[in-house]
Order: C-alpha cells, then structure tokens, then sequence
C-alpha cells in the first residue's frame, strides 16, 4: 500500500484528504517512480473544484521527481534507479500527491543533473508549458519587442529565460504594486522602467502607458499567461500582423470576438498553448514529442540556460501540506514555484 | 472630366452605374495611375452591399494596371511613364472602376516585365493575400501536409504556388463536383486522389474521407479562403500543434468557439489574415510593408516562380461589365479571376 492525497468531494480544499491505496503496476510502456518531491501547479486547483470532469477520488498533482522503481515490459528508454523528473498529468495512473505513480516512458526523463530533486520536481508543467509558448510556437523571434503578464508565476519566470535566449530586444510587464515590482526586478531582471504598476488604472490607461513605455509602438509578440482581462490587455497591444499566445481558454463571456474583430482585423496570429494536446489523441506516435521537449529542457537546465526559479517547499505529504499549497495558489500571491516533500 | 462606374445605392447590382467625375490630383506621396485594366475580387460585392459603411455614391474596385500619369510632390518611388499595378483599396482617391486612380506610392509598384496589363490587373490583391496567409504568415514549412478551402479562386490559385514554392510534402482540397474537380487537376496540377468531391457528405464524412485520404493523418497546416463551414473542416483537420490560416472572419452564430474549444484543446495556432491591417494604422512607416510585399511579389512573376491564373476579361469600362462581373463572383461559380478593360 502506499500513502497519498486525494480529492474525496469536488469543490473547496476540505475535500482533500490522507488515504491509502495499492501501489499501482505499471503496463507495458509504463515506467513506475518512487517519488521524491511533488511540484504544485494551478491546475491543480481547477481538477479540485470539478472543472476538468472525472470522478473522485482523484489523486491530483502534475510535476515530480523520483527513483525509477519498475519498469514495464516494453518501456524502453528508462531503468530501475534513474533518478527521473516528469508530468504526472494525464496517462498515469494516479498523480504526484503520492509516493508511487505509473507514467508513460514519454513523459518521464532522467533528471538535470546540475539540480536537486526538490528542485526538478517544479520543473515538467511549467517548462512544457512555456516551452510549447515560446521555443515551439515560432511567435517570438530575435529583436522582437514582448508583452508578458503573469511573468511571477513558474510558467512566467522560465518564459522570461526562453525570451532572453532568442534575444528578444526587450521584456516588458506590469506588476500589482510595488512589491511584486521589486520582486520581478530582483529575481527575474526586468528592468524598472519596462514594469508598470497596473493597480488603479482602467484598461485603456494600461494600454497607453505601456505602448509609451515601448517608444510608442505596440508590442511584436504578447504572451497572456493569466487570462480574461489581462489577455484583453495582451489583444489590445500586440502591433498588427503580431502575435498572440495564450495559455488558457476563455468562456462565452470574454469581450474580444475569437474569430474576427481586432484579431482580423489586425491580421494577428494567435497559438493558444494545451499542454496535454497531444495526450489526448489516440496515435501514441504524437505521444514522442514530450519526450523531444524534455530532452531538449534538460539540455537546456545543463547547460546553465534555464535556471530554477524561486523554490518552496511546503512540508511533507499529507492532506495538510496540499490545502497549503492550493491556499496560496488560489490567493495568486505565489511567486515562484511550490513543491511537497514525500521521500 | 474621368468615366467611372459607381455605387448609388447599398444593395443589389442595380446600385452600379455610368458617372462622369473629375479627374483626381495626388496629394503629396501619392501617384495618380492612367488605368488600362481594372481586377475584380470579391469583397467588391461586399462593399457595393453596404457590408463595409461609407457612403455613396463610392467607386469600386480594388487592383489595376496602368501608367503613371502624374506624381506628388514627395512621391518617390516612380516617374511619370512607369507601367505600373497595384491596389487601390484603402489610401487612395477612389477604386479603380475609373479612368484614373490616385494612390499612396507605398500601394504601387512597377509591373513585373514578363506580365501583360491584362494579366498584372488581377494579381495584387490576391497575391498579397495568399502571400500574407502563407509566405508572411510562417504557417507552412517544407514537408507539411496542407489542406486549402477555396482553391479555385484567385487567392487560391496563387497559394497553390507559393506552396510549391516553399515545397510542402502534398496538397489537399475538396471540389463541389466532376467538373471542379477537373479544373483543379488540370489548371492547378493537384493529382485527382488528393481531391474529394464534397457534394451531398456530411461535415463528419468529408473529415473522415479527408483524413484518410492523408495517409490517415490529420494536416499539419490548412488554409480556410471561403469560411463558414469550410472553416469549421478546416479546425478538424488540423493536427495538434498544427495550423489555420483563414482570410475570413466569422459573426456569432459560428459554432467554434474562437477562444478555447479544439483551438486550444489542439494547442492551434490561428493566423486571421486581412490585407488591409496595416493600412488601417495612423503610422505610415508601417504601410511599407505593402512596398515590400509587392517588391517580393514581383520578382516571384519575373522568376517564373508565380504564374498568372485563368484571366477572362468581361468587357471595357461600363456599369454592364460592372454588373456581369459583380453576377459572376456572388454565383461563386468564377475560375481563376475577372478583368475590364479601361483604356
């Protein structure tokens, strides 16, 4: 039997509780982890209150990193005592908040060697993520000027290290107040003239500023990493025939029509960024391309370009220790990422 | 005094008739065009319905071949005497259903050397679209798979070349019957099994057949030029990660959801591609891109590169040729692209 968290009812962090269950068997191309660290992603908040569907329990978390423990009778790539990293999110047969998950080979890769464990294991979703943004989408490109809002998250801060390795010419943002200003100042190196102070001004003052703060022009690339109003702002500044990209879908509510409306009439292009697209399809084929992307993010954390962000570890697992996490996901005062000690 | 033909009244063709004018002058970085041959598009047909705003009585007509017959006290680009095409659709002193135009210099370029008036008449529009949707667009690579809504028209004739040009691995398209089908392979050189008659299938059973038919793969890149329904194949076939370019926008009443729905479950990128973007903008550096664009597009002509598709000329300057011409392109029945004679 092993230990985990799971989601006994969907909705607010009671739901989450400490349970019990068999260790889980990996299938043929499966590879089993005896997991060291859990990262904690916000999605993992939405899967909590019911929004992606599925029945509980659930066994939530995305990221981890761990000790190869078993390795299924066609898993080729991997073998029992790797040190491995990787995404727990869907084709697994149960999430991170555990001390076992079964993952397919394709999202399992050996570890950085230059990094912890503690550190690897808030690296999967967030990288992928950015990385399917910035270095897959081909939206950015040297000398280009870029808008990036929710810059302080864990997607953000790796976006702003693939920003810097295509040599954009400038990164710029807005921060809530002037905390948040000195934090994406200190740690992530953005200058102070290229942040603004958005609290207290209408969205059309946040538009005329910030194309001022750009020499007056609107921006080459704008990269929306929170969504509703900010991904309005995002529309707004992106010059014509820019670029667009976003990491989250919006309901019928948001204003700016999809198809048509300043998106045509700019002749913008937009990449909206699934991390698990191509797990929802049935051709394992398309499967391969995560595990190219982590090979290629690897590479990337040895060779010193993509350093770790700001890392907190919130205790040892227990249902405790996951209400913390989700608690401060969803007051979005979290800078950097969040991970739970299990082994 | 200039002959021109005009738009009294918003509505069906009867609103086209005969009308005297005068003779238009160039403000200071503008060229005024003797015209030899006016192109039809159909957007005209938009315009002449009131779709766009403005008021009557407006002349229509968007591309043109000519002379230079008098320059503006900047303009730089060309001399009195020069052969030229180009675009009298925005930024000019009326369309090129008249004797003359006045056009900024930025929308005209000298005629490509190997082309006729006849033919140079019934590229610029067309061309810059489908080299916005596919060269500037960065949406099709070498080896793609493409799927192409629209092929028989001008912007399809053309995007069929740049796409052999930038040597993709196949194209796909559909034809309404044994007819079209015969044009496509004949004109456009597009081996008959790559071709479904989509006539009396389904949404589901073109997708299907399509799919199939691409070696059971869905597309890496499709291209929308009719919109609507051709739109919502389009977003089916395209793979995950994979590309849609559409020159079209959609009202509400079309069923995708342009933000989220399978644009974002697919990880797509869209490009929503309207020639007119830049020229929309107050800052006129940006409209040289059309200088560039036509720069390019002329020596693709001169090279061979792009070839002219079928041109049939419908008449000489007349609200009769107007109106056949208006007929032709609502019926969606034209092959290739229409021309009137003016001097």
């Amino acid at each position: 039997m092993m230990r985990v968290v799971q989601v006994n009812k969907f909705g607010d962090t009671s739901g989450l509780v400490d349970a019990e269950t068999k260790i889980p068997e990996p299938k043929e191309r499966e590879i089993r982890v005896k997991i060291n660290y859990a990262g904690f992603n916000p999605v993992s908040c939405k899967i909590r209150k019911g929004e992606f569907g599925g029945s509980c329990p659930i066994i939530l978390g995305e990221d981890f990193s761990g000790v190869v423990n078993e390795v299924g009778k066609y898993a080729s790539s991997l073998k029992k005592g790797d040190p491995v990293y990787g995404m727990s999110f869907v084709k697994c047969s149960n999430g991170s908040n555990a001390e076992y998950t079964c993952v397919i080979e394709e999202l399992v890769h050996k570890k950085p060697e230059n990094i912890s464990f503690k550190e690897a294991s808030s690296v999967p979703l967030a990288v992928l993520t950015a990385y399917k943004a910035i270095i897959a989408s081909n939206a950015v490109k040297k000398g280009d000027t870029v808008f990036l809002t929710g810059i302080g998250g864990g997607v953000g801060s790796f976006a702003v290290q693939f920003l810097r390795h295509l040599e954009v010419k400038a990164i710029y943002t807005v921060a809530k107040d002037e905390t948040s200003k000195q934090f994406i100042e200190e740690k992530l190196q953005i200058p102070s003239e290229n942040i603004l102070i958005y609290d207290g001004l209408s969205t059309t003052e946040r538009e005329q500023q910030l194309i001022k703060m750009n020499d007056n022009s609107p921006f080459d690339t704008t990269l929306d990493f929170i969504g509703g109003d900010a991904k309005e702002l995002c529309i707004q500044l992106t010059k014509c025939s820019g670029n667009l990209v976003t990491i989250l879908p919006e309901d019928e509510k948001f204003k700016t029509p999809g198809w048509g409306g300043p998106v045509f009439m700019k002749n913008m292009t937009v990449t909206q960024v699934f991390v698990g697209a191509e797990l929802h399809s049935e051709d394992r084929g398309r499967y391969l391309i995560y595990q190219q992307y982590l090979s290629k993010i690897t590479k990337f954390i040895e060779d010193g370009v993509l350093k770790m962000p700001e890392i907190l570890s919130l205790g040892s697992l227990s249902a405790k220790t996951v209400k913390k996490a989700h608690g401060l996901l969803e007051s979005s005062r979290v800078k950097g990422k969040l991970v739970m000690e299990i082994a």
